[in-house]
């Protein structure tokens, strides 16, 4: 049942009598018995199964040089590997080093290493300074955060727009403080409001002046090809970009196969300017021995190349995004002018970004959780967990089937009304 | 042509006309334009062929209990492959962490988060300490000594036994100087040495009073199950040895199959305390995504059990035994009770060490590199490639085939020779 009055026009009588109403909702979507996930940015399991035939490869354990892919070696990764991802990045494949089944991992060895040793451009290791702060568009992803926070990182946060961070408060907190030595980015299909970054806000990322000489934008490009429509966008190219404003060094790219093929067993990729990549290299070399070729072998051949890639990001656009559009289809139908809650409309990524009425994101999860669906806890799209305002959840529709999906997102938006009812009513 | 007659007893006019004939042997030696590699500690493509059936495997995607390997998540590794990995190390499951593709890398893991956030038992994160400083036996590991090195961790050598190093001397280092951290030890057939550490020694060194009171000990028994003959060595048990004397997280397991199946897209593995292992998995959690749980899954139905292990490495022997004894061969034809070189007779690991005239193994190893023998560089054992007595040479002949390992085998006990000759007539 809707309404389409504003809840913050309704009197006092017609509050309750709404409140009455969503209470019985509520407990008829108790009564259901549900046990409903959306918390997991995961594939589905109809998602990996597109991805099959790698458990039958490779046909051979030769790469393309004539060299074995089992044994020891090839830190950089293997070419045509490399130039698979230097396809989909658009960058030159020199600049690409691929990797072992985690790019999350390479960033963590990236920011670890920038800490006990510093870049190329560094004055000192970072871990030599008093502080080192990071810049943190919000909402975020909180894997980068929680790294962060383990390796006594700082976050000072700035908003996320439709078309990128804002660049003003990014310039104003980066310009005199040395300290701010970092910032991350999911450029493409943000985790979790699904902005895409634009070519103009990146060059102005790219090109703005920085205290810091070694200051660095971790741009986790992690959804570069994971289009919900048919309009592919294409991500900015920061390597490009920062190149040609003198900052060559300033962005590494990180992307993998984990949501193209198999989550935990793809292959991670990075890409950088020349010196931050002898710098990897150098580093890596003392920390490892080369990474699954065999593993980077079996994609070649099951890809063939780029454009493999992108014939198979449509099939799993075909069985995803009708999730998606149960998402907005649910909370259209029950919230749709309302003014209590505001969601994004991603072409793209993961997620779906939930805004709830201020003050009520954390009665909505527990409201969910007491109905059997399980949310990602609020605030954890923010640093520390922190959403000033209460009011962000990330909704990730993939991992549940379709029908899932619907049950779970229409008890979310009675969950989500019902918290705004309570809370205007208490007022 | 060989004499039994020790170099030093020949009289100048003796060590004048054996210099010729080698000159003439070693001329003989580069005429046959050589190109050969005795440097790699990795497995020749036979022994890989014996695990191509991996390439097509797995047959399922889900383990035991039902999860779907192909996602995230599973940060222990899937208990079917840490149940093979402890029987394999004679080690209670709940100890075993099964991971990526290199327990190097979870050697790197492990001592980077010793610095940067401390153990369970540390004062405070190493990196915080005026100087760490690990104990080497030597000669050890290149790899070992390259990474610490690398992380500005001091090294001091102790003497490598043939029953493990000399404890009375890492005794001494340890007792009272908190700074003395850690120590590396390749416990069953070490590299180079091919020594067994045993039990006794193994006692002691979990026994003994440390002024760390985090003291650790990185077992990276690499080689437990790579036996050269029918006596199948046990590794020592150094969990229950370091729980049994009150120090349960002194020692830290490690593993692979990268010297079982493939070199580069193996599994490995640590055992620890349950301390330890809760410390490891927490800083893991902000730095990976799970292990490639196919390529585990992949692994366990290729062995089945710790029995199909051994089973697999009996074929290696059977393929690698026979280049072990050639080198044998070789250098006890030549140098037999000429007393300028001593090396070691290994029952199991990757390498015959072999020990020349003091200060000739730099020369040793130019002169078989100008003969197109690769060997390993001289001091390559030793922490800071510093072999004081520049006598040292790793010989790792199970890359070549048979008839190279021969070859590269008789030349190298030339240059040996006409080494300490050249040295005995300029003295």
């Amino acid at each position: 049942m809707t309404t389409s009055t504003p809840l913050s026009d309704l009197s006092p009588d017609q509050l309750a009598e709404r409140l009455t109403t969503l209470r019985a909702d509520y407990a008829d979507l108790q009564g259901k018995g549900l046990k409903l996930d959306l918390t997991r940015g995961k594939p589905g399991s109809d998602q990996l199964d597109l991805s099959e035939g790698l458990l039958r490869l490779p046909t051979t354990h030769l790469d393309r040089s004539g060299t074995d892919v089992r044994n020891y070696g090839g830190l950089e990764g293997l070419a045509e590997m490399r130039e698979i991802f230097a396809d989909l990045l658009g960058v030159d494949v020199d600049r690409v080093i691929a990797g072992g089944n985690s790019s999350l991992s390479m960033m963590y060895q990236v920011v670890t290493w920038l800490l006990s040793h510093g870049g190329p451009d560094s004055p000192r290791p970072w871990s030599k300074e008093e502080t080192v702060t990071f810049v943190c568009p919000v909402p975020g992803y909180d894997r980068h955060f929680t790294m962060l926070a383990d390796l006594g990182i700082e976050m000072v946060t700035v908003p996320m727009h439709d078309d990128g961070p804002d660049v003003p408060s990014v310039r104003a907190l980066v310009a005199d403080d040395p300290s701010v030595k970092g910032m991350w980015l999911v450029p493409t299909y943000a985790n979790p409001t699904g902005a895409v970054t634009s070519a103009e806000v990146a060059a102005e990322l790219m090109a703005m002046p920085t205290a810091a000489p070694d200051f660095r934008i971790l741009w986790d490009n992690a959804y570069a090809v994971h289009h919900l429509t048919e309009v592919e966008t294409k991500s900015a190219d920061a390597l490009a970009l920062a190149s040609a404003s003198g900052h060559p060094n300033r962005p590494v790219v990180f992307a993998s196969t984990s949501k193209i093929t198999f989550a935990g067993a793809g292959v991670a990729a990075m890409a950088c300017s020349p010196e931050n990549k002898e710098w990897f290299l150098k580093r890596l070399s003392f920390a490892a021995i080369g990474p699954d070729k065999v593993n980077q072998l079996r994609h070649v051949e099951f890809f063939g190349d780029a454009d493999g890639v992108r014939a198979h990001m449509r099939r799993h656009r075909d069985l995803i995004a009708p999730k998606f559009a149960a998402v907005q289809d649910a909370l259209r139908s029950r919230l749709d002018g309302l003014g209590v809650a505001t969601w994004s409309e991603p072409v793209g990524g993961y997620f779906v970004d939930l805004n709830v009425l201020d003050g009520t994101a954390a009665r909505v999860v527990r409201l969910a959780k007491e109905a059997g669906i399980a949310l990602t806890p609020a605030g954890s799209a923010f640093p520390h967990g922190n959403d000033p305002d209460d009011r962000n959840i990330r909704l990730a529709p993939t991992f549940p089937s379709l029908a899932d999906v619907e049950a779970a997102m229409a008890g979310v938006a009675v969950c989500v009304e019902l918290a705004a009812v309570e809370k205007l009513s208490a007022t």
